[in-house]
């Protein structure tokens, strides 16, 4: 007789209301309950190792990279001199290894509120948490709205690689966070934040499309394919105080750094802000 | 005590390798063999009624309108007089819907093998099966590769809106079938077939674009978002006698049909064709 025990992640979100995602596992790699949330990271038979936080699956080593390509290079190929940068959340490090590859980085500050997530990503993820030993980064664990309430007028591009509106990053999506932001920025700074699905989200999307209207010259919406990803996408605010994402865009700039991204590329960057009618008309941009 | 039964459909690929979709059911609607496959109708709790074909979905009425949509307006704005138009396959008759909607369509034929499939739709879907009872509509219960030989220089426009490259559809898939499509169409004719997705068909996606690069003088491949499809979305080969489809399309012509779309638009036509660095340098369209 031969038997054979299958190991399953099941995905359950909320939000989705009747149906789940399952992913076959070779192991359970970490289990960890920090003072802020369950941490569990694991090694799945089809999408290499993967990070899920509160039972949601935060990224996989098969599909990372557009999600981490897309909120970088966007508005960071948008703004002329992205310098100065900072990353709220993203403790993986997935986004700063993207911010890193443009050469006017000069200072990559990241505000992760939980030490434990970057302690076990870079323990297990390397491809992602690698980056964290760059000189040009400085990481510091803490709340990311109070942080950046201390540095007026400090970067040319926040980029806010968060979780879901549920648990410690809730705060990140609220006007006051935006109003923020805009505060932290330079006269001509822009930002990308994560920004959920257009299938399940239109709440959402408006509410926050709505205060890049309302304190930004610029705001904009755009979005990435993730497969494992509810819906298969994810969308991110845009909102600039000067600077255009399709107008002020450098594509001769993207060549120097091409050959180093999967995804990203000059057209995909014009291309994902074209939406489907249901949303481009609901949120009016 | 209180007690509750929870019924849930899950599908599982062989491609997929290791994960799979579940998706808890109110009922089970219709469950039949044809002569062909076992045809299955659900009505779901998150996505209303699914139509899923030996155990794989077709669609759903939650997210059909993105693949109907996307599969019949990208060709049918790219040739400036869509008049004639052959669907193979589509049994569901949610791209004859579509098709339907252009003004210039004056005959649209649609050959489906499985007469069953069309049966049960028309029972079941009307959302997309009630476009059968357009007087410009013809359907042919026949073999589709068979069908197309016998209609040399017949049709401005072909989609082949069929299912994955195994079973009864798995001929949709061959050199000869895209030779047969060529010689159906019209001098400056052209197609859109459904071709997989980027993420998980990049061997099938490069296979079926090299028949379009050398068959047509117009290759190229476009992509659309389906939550529940596998990896969200799925991809459409393109291949035109004659016309391309940014360089030839009519947007002015969108206006006419824009309120009954809740998907497509012209600014969607053009970021369609957008490709992912490592899809688009596999392909080399």
């Amino acid at each position: 007789m031969s038997v054979e025990s299958q190991l399953w992640f099941e995905e359950i979100l909320e939000i989705s209301n009747g149906h789940t995602f399952k992913i076959k596992i070779n192991d359970v790699i970490e289990r960890f309950d920090s003072p802020f949330q369950r941490i569990e990271i694991y090694d799945t038979k089809p999408f290499g190792k993967m990070l899920v936080i509160d039972g949601v699956i935060m990224c996989t080593e098969w599909d990372e990279h557009s999600y981490h390509e897309m909120i970088a290079h966007v508005p960071m190929f948008t703004h002329p001199r992205p310098e100065n940068v900072l990353v709220i959340g993203g403790g993986d490090g997935g986004t700063i290894r993207e911010a890193l590859r443009h050469p006017e980085a000069r200072r990559v500050d990241i505000c992760e509120i939980d030490g434990d997530v970057v302690r076990l990503c870079k323990k297990h993820l390397p491809s992602m948490s690698s980056s964290f030993e760059d000189p040009r980064v400085t990481l510091y664990t803490e709340d990311g709205a109070r942080f950046m309430k201390d540095r007026p007028g400090t970067y040319d591009v926040i980029l806010v690689d968060s979780s879901d509106p549920i648990g410690p990053a809730a705060v990140l999506f609220s006007e006051e966070f935006y109003i923020d932001m805009k505060n932290a920025l330079k006269d001509d700074g822009l930002i990308a934040t994560q920004c959920e699905s257009f299938f399940y989200h239109g709440d959402i999307i408006e509410r926050i499309t709505g205060y890049a209207k309302k304190h930004f010259a610029v705001p904009g919406y755009y979005y990435t394919v993730v497969p494992t990803y509810p819906s298969g996408i994810i969308g991110y605010c845009f909102a600039s105080k000067k600077y255009h994402p399709l107008k002020d865009f450098s594509p001769e700039r993207v060549d120097a750094i091409r050959g180093r991204l999967k995804y990203y590329n000059a057209d995909l960057h014009r291309a994902a802000f074209a939406l489907p009618s249901f949303i481009r008309d609901r949120i009016k941009l």
